[in-house]
C-alpha cells in the first residue's frame, strides 16, 4: 500500500480528516512527522528544521482560515546535541512568533535518525475546507511558488545559507485568517501547486483552467533552473512552498487581495468537472511531491 | 546529554512546558513519541500499540485535570500494511472513545522503524500543576501498579494475548476531572511510582514518606515476578502504569475518593524537604523507567 493509499484508508475510516487539518469542537489540529533523509537535505540546519517542521503544521492551520494557537514538537536524534536541541527549539519558536502562536515544548526520543513530528492547534468555528469550490469562481494562490525546490538546488551546490534562507517560509496564518470569509475552497500547496489543483478538484467535484504565465514564481527558480521543463518542474510540481492555493467568487478578489497582508494572485478559473484540469492549451498533470525515502 | 539534561534544557527554554502537559490558552496539549525497539515488545498487536501511544498522551491530559479533547498520532512504518493501519487506528480510536476525546487522524511517514508520535489536547482554565503539595497532605494514586512491568513478563513468555491485555490501560481522565477541585499536586505515573513521587517532591519542594504496604500493586505483578526484590522493582520502579499520583489534604480525602470512578489509595503523606523522600524507614530511591534505545 503507497502512501495516497494509505491516507484514503486513513480518511475512509475517519470522517473528521482528510482536509488540511481535522475540525474538532472548535478547534483544528493537524499533525505532521518529517525526518533527515527525506525531508532536510544535508546542509539543513537545526534552526532550519525547528522553523520548517513547526512551519509546516501552522501552514496546514492556515488552510483552515483559522488563527494558529500552539504548537509542539516531538524530537528524535541519536544523540541529544545541547546546541542542536536549542537551535531547532529557536527556529520552532521563531516560526511560531511569526503567526503570533506559541510554542510550548514537547518530547525527546531515541532514534537512529533525526525524526521530528510536529501538531500545530488552530481556533475557529468557521473553517474553510476544500470542498466548496464553484465553477465561475476565480483560482488565486500567495505569495510565490519554487521556493523550496531552488533551496535544494542551493543546497546541493554547497551553499545551505541561502538554502536554509529559502527553507524558512512564513506561515501563511494571517492571509488565511483575511482571507476565509471570501474563500470558497482553500487548502496549503504543500504537494505542490499541480497535485493542490487536482486535490481542491476531486473535494469540489469541479475543473479548473489554470494560466501559466500567472503562476508567480519566486525569483530564486529562474537563478537555479535548466530549461523551461525544469523551471515548471519547479514550480508546479516540486511543492513544499507552503503558500495558500483558494478559490473565490470574482466580485470578492479586490476585497480579498486588498485585506491579505501576502500578495494574491489569480491564477485560473474554477470550471465544471467535465472540463478537468488544464495548464494553458493542455491537461495538469497530477504529479507533485510524494513523501518516500 | 542524557534525555533528563536534555529535558531540562527544554524546560529552561520553555516556561509554558515542564508540567505533564504544556498550559495555553485555555488548552492543554502534550505529545509523544515512541517506537517499536523501546516501547512496543515482540508481540504487541499495532491495535494494542495505537491504544497505548494515545492513551500515553490522554494520559498527561489526565493529570492536569483536564477533559480530553481530541487526539492525533503520527505513523510511521517501513511499509504501509492496511490491516497494521487500521488496526492502530481502531486502538487509537477505542481510547479516545473510552475518554469521550474524538480520535481525529493524522499523518503517515516512512521509516525503518515503527514509530508513533501522538498528540492530545484538553480543556480547562484551572489546571493542577505538579507544583503544589503541601506539608501535611496526603499522597494517593488511582488503580493499580506494576500492569506494563507484569505485561513485558508475559510478552517475554510468549504470552502477547495476555501482554496485550495488561498494555490496553484506561487513562485516568474522568478521575483527574473529578480529582482537579481536591488535589494540590498532581501527574501520571509514567516513569513509575518512585520516580514520580520524587518529581512530585521537586516541583513542590517538599519531601514524601511512602508507605509500602499501602502501595495497590496488581495482581498480575505476583503471578510473574521472582521475589520481594523483583515484585517492589515492578510495582515502583518500571513505570509506563499511567496511574495519577497526587496529593490533597486530610479533609478531602473522603470527597476525592467517592467522587473518584477509579479506585483512589492513600499511599503516604507529605513531609518538610528536609525529610527527604522516604519508602517505610529507608530512602526511596529516585531510580525509574528511562527511555533507552
Amino acid at each position: 500500500m503507497d502512501e495516497r493509499t494509505a491516507l484514503r484508508t486513513l480518511a475512509a475510516e475517519l470522517p473528521a480528516a482528510g482536509d488540511d487539518a481535522a475540525v474538532v469542537d472548535g478547534l483544528v489540529v493537524t499533525t505532521d512527522m518529517l525526518h533527515e533523509t527525506t525531508d532536510f537535505p544535508t546542509g539543513t540546519t537545526r534552526y532550519t528544521a525547528g522553523w520548517r517542521a513547526v512551519g509546516a503544521s501552522l501552514s496546514d492551520v492556515a488552510a483552515m482560515g483559522a488563527p494558529a494557537v500552539a504548537a509542539v514538537a516531538a524530537y528524535a536524534a541519536p544523540e541529544f546535541d545541547e546546541d542542536e536541541l536549542s537551535a531547532f527549539v529557536r527556529g520552532a519558536r521563531d516560526v511560531c512568533d511569526l503567526v503570533d502562536a506559541e510554542y510550548v515544548g514537547g518530547d525527546l526520543d531515541d532514534h537512529d535518525e533525526f525524526t521530528t513530528a510536529t501538531t500545530a492547534i488552530g481556533r475557529t468555528h468557521d473553517p474553510v475546507f476544500r470542498s466548496g469550490a464553484n465553477p465561475g469562481d476565480l483560482l488565486c494562490v500567495t505569495g510565490t511558488f519554487g521556493r523550496s525546490a531552488a533551496a535544494l538546488r542551493y543546497f546541493e551546490r554547497g551553499d545551505a545559507e541561502r538554502g536554509n534562507d529559502l527553507f524558512q517560509f512564513e506561515p501563511r496564518v494571517a492571509a488565511g485568517v483575511e482571507l476565509v470569509d471570501d474563500a470558497t475552497a482553500m487548502m496549503d500547496s504543500s504537494d505542490g501547486l499541480a497535485r493542490s489543483v487536482h486535490q481542491l478538484a476531486e473535494a469540489s467535484d469541479c475543473g479548473f483552467a489554470v494560466d501559466s504565465a500567472a503562476v508567480p514564481v519566486d525569483d530564486a527558480v529562474d537563478d537555479v533552473t535548466d530549461g523551461e521543463n525544469d523551471y515548471w518542474e519547479s514550480a508546479l510540481h516540486f511543492g513544499e512552498d507552503f503558500e495558500l492555493v483558494f478559490t473565490l467568487s470574482e466580485s470578492a478578489l479586490e476585497r480579498a487581495t486588498s485585506a491579505s497582508p501576502t500578495p494574491v494572485t489569480r491564477i485560473g478559473r474554477v470550471t465544471e468537472g467535465s472540463a478537468g484540469i488544464t495548464l494553458d492549451d493542455g491537461p495538469l498533470p497530477d504529479k507533485g511531491y510524494t513523501h518516500s525515502s
